[in-house]
């Protein structure tokens, strides 16, 4: 990987272009510089050993990095000119970020990397990343495909139950010293019987329905692609090839594809006035999927009558976001993929692409979002 | 069904006993005096056309009761000895309760209640009737069995969901202004590879297994009766005939069975104090089942990692209950089983019994409670 960068700059060099970088090859011998950028923990860091995921623990490969020469520099700190990230950006090898806290890989801090190679999404999800500048740049970027893909589903039904049932206000009540069985019971509902839709039908849909079949809904799929018929019959899914046909057919609607150029704020004002009246909607893809005011009002008029996520544009969410005092919402901060279930596999994937890239070798072939300049074909 | 009161009664009457009532029979001809107390919903009552469980929607029977010339008296106030509930106690014939809002049958009003038949349950779980009292008195208890077995089954899971990924201070951060990643990861897991225990697996119990299987945990049931061994392929858990044998090993507890003399407090110091350290624990089934305190302090030190249940005792809980205040729980006042579906069936299946009392035909034979003063042998 990182070849064509190394290619193209050499074509360029040759062709005598002033915007030519001298980079090197990501196989290159000697000691490298890997930048990680991670949410910092403080008091949490200690509570929990398997809590790799945070800045302190650094997804617990400093010793290893260390012991090979390599340099590893990790910080939280991702914004502005003046960030400790940005210090890093001209003479770093390899950058480690993630969903949770991303680091913002715009085009600019490309162009100044000279030394960038590699990116790395601890997780999954590398929508922060400029993609097609990485890819003009000849970068490779990946991440661990699959690391997280079951804490996502789980947290998705969680979701989907939380928003029937009328879960939020409920607790709120048992807080705030109340009883009032009426406010909630006269619009709470059981899953089963109702029509649950899920726009993309990729690793984690196809987890959600699997384990959404025994509550007995009717569901259904939005995805570019038919289910082999065989996956499809096992799983208990139709298939639905025009999206705003299933959108209207939904009383609630789980959004499961990534954010591209084609689905950012696809769910704006006139698609959301589509939907049924009192649609529910979870939503761990990507805040940006999402018209951030269309989704405000349309919760405060009662058309949705819930919506749930754990993602939002920007990250982290500025304290006036207006999701965070919208009614009927069931919020929380970018937590769905990074439990510790899911920071043990994501840590021992990343390590696993380090070796790998160490070694000159290829990551596992589904890890890959940008190849060596080349975006893979979901991303275009 | 009230046969053997009456007959008790008139065998009373032959020996001259001093406390002997005279008691008509149920299949007696003639208008009945019918009271039911449900919760009040107030503002809330007429948004939902299918919100029936309330006071002032009444289940819905209302017109279909008085058509046939019944008094059919509704309140919500049932508490005290000049409550309005007190006042109909001396003439009711059928009493309906709820365990969202229980009407307390004490020995005390069965005592005065001289022309009582019928005690039914719009819902399931009627320990808020002293079922020995109501056998003396050669009384019929019913309730609506199956009817919200689903809803609260699906509830459990959304609660098994909401405790392991650490949900409710998550979202507090989003309605707060804060994000802080690491307080919540640092204590969240995906439900996959736990062990998962159920006390109890009657029809809740087996319908929250089925919805379990998906998910890959470990799965443990402690019950009377072992399952058919075809069932309990089907469903995939594993028998445990020593129940303390089985709580030790779980991750995650959910209670599944009801509240009688042998449960009523039955979770207290000492039986928390051999469950794991960090053990969550889900119950819909009865508040008193545990003891109040021991479930406070071990939430408040840590060895509970997380409480939730929507069951109190008792109910409506007080304001200063301690568990409204403890910390790592995700309590709601008792609404798991009363859902708009759930109310629908429950409606539905009040309807039929007085249908059938009036008729004097036989009920559905599972949802006798207490048939004509015999006592179901599970209550025993």
């Amino acid at each position: 990987m990182a070849m064509r960068r190394a290619a193209s700059a050499a074509v360029k060099a040759m062709a005598g272009s002033p915007s030519v970088i001298s980079r090197q090859l990501h196989a290159s011998p000697g000691p490298k510089k890997i930048v990680g950028v991670f949410y910092k923990a403080n008091e949490y860091a200690k509570l929990n050993p398997n809590f790799l995921g945070c800045a302190e623990n650094a997804l617990g490969i400093r010793e290893w990095l260390e012991s090979q020469g390599h340099q590893y520099i990790v910080t939280d700190d991702k914004e502005g000119p003046n960030c400790e990230l940005e210090k890093h950006i001209p003479d770093l090898h390899v950058l480690i970020s993630t969903p949770f806290h991303p680091a913002y890989v715009t085009a600019e801090r490309i162009k100044k990397a000279k030394n960038l190679q590699l990116l790395l999404t601890a997780g999954i999800g590398s929508d922060h990343i400029d993609l097609k500048a990485a890819a003009a740049a000849g970068l490779t970027v990946a991440e661990v495909t699959g690391s997280n893909t079951v804490s996502v589903a789980e947290d998705e039904l969680m979701r989907v139950l939380i928003l029937t049932r009328n879960f939020v206000p409920a607790h709120h009540q048992a807080i705030n010293g109340e009883w009032n069985v009426a406010a909630i019971a006269h619009r709470a509902y059981d899953l089963e019987g109702k029509t649950v839709g899920t726009v993309g039908a990729g690793r984690i849909g196809k987890l959600l329905l699997q384990r959404l079949k025994p509550f007995n809904c009717n569901m259904l799929y939005h995805d570019r692609l038919k289910m082999d018929p065989e996956i499809e019959k096992e799983i208990g899914a139709h298939f639905e090839e025009d999206l705003d046909a299933m959108l209207a057919k939904c009383d609630i609607i789980v959004i499961n594809m990534p954010l591209t150029e084609k689905t950012k704020g696809m769910f704006n004002k006139d698609k959301i006035a589509k939907l049924k009246k009192g649609v529910l909607i979870v939503n761990n893809a990507r805040g940006a999927i999402m018209d951030t005011q269309a989704v405000t009002d349309a919760c405060s008029s009662g058309h949705i009558a819930g919506y749930s996520g754990d993602v939002w544009y920007p990250q982290p969410a500025p304290k006036d976001h207006p999701w965070r005092y919208m009614p009927n919402q069931a919020m929380t901060p970018h937590i769905s993929g990074t439990t510790i279930d899911g920071q043990i596999r994501y840590a021992a994937g990343t390590k696993d692409m380090l070796d790998k890239y160490f070694k000159g070798e290829d990551f596992p072939a589904q890890n890959y979002i940008v190849k060596e300049g080349k975006i893979a074909s979901q991303y275009l």
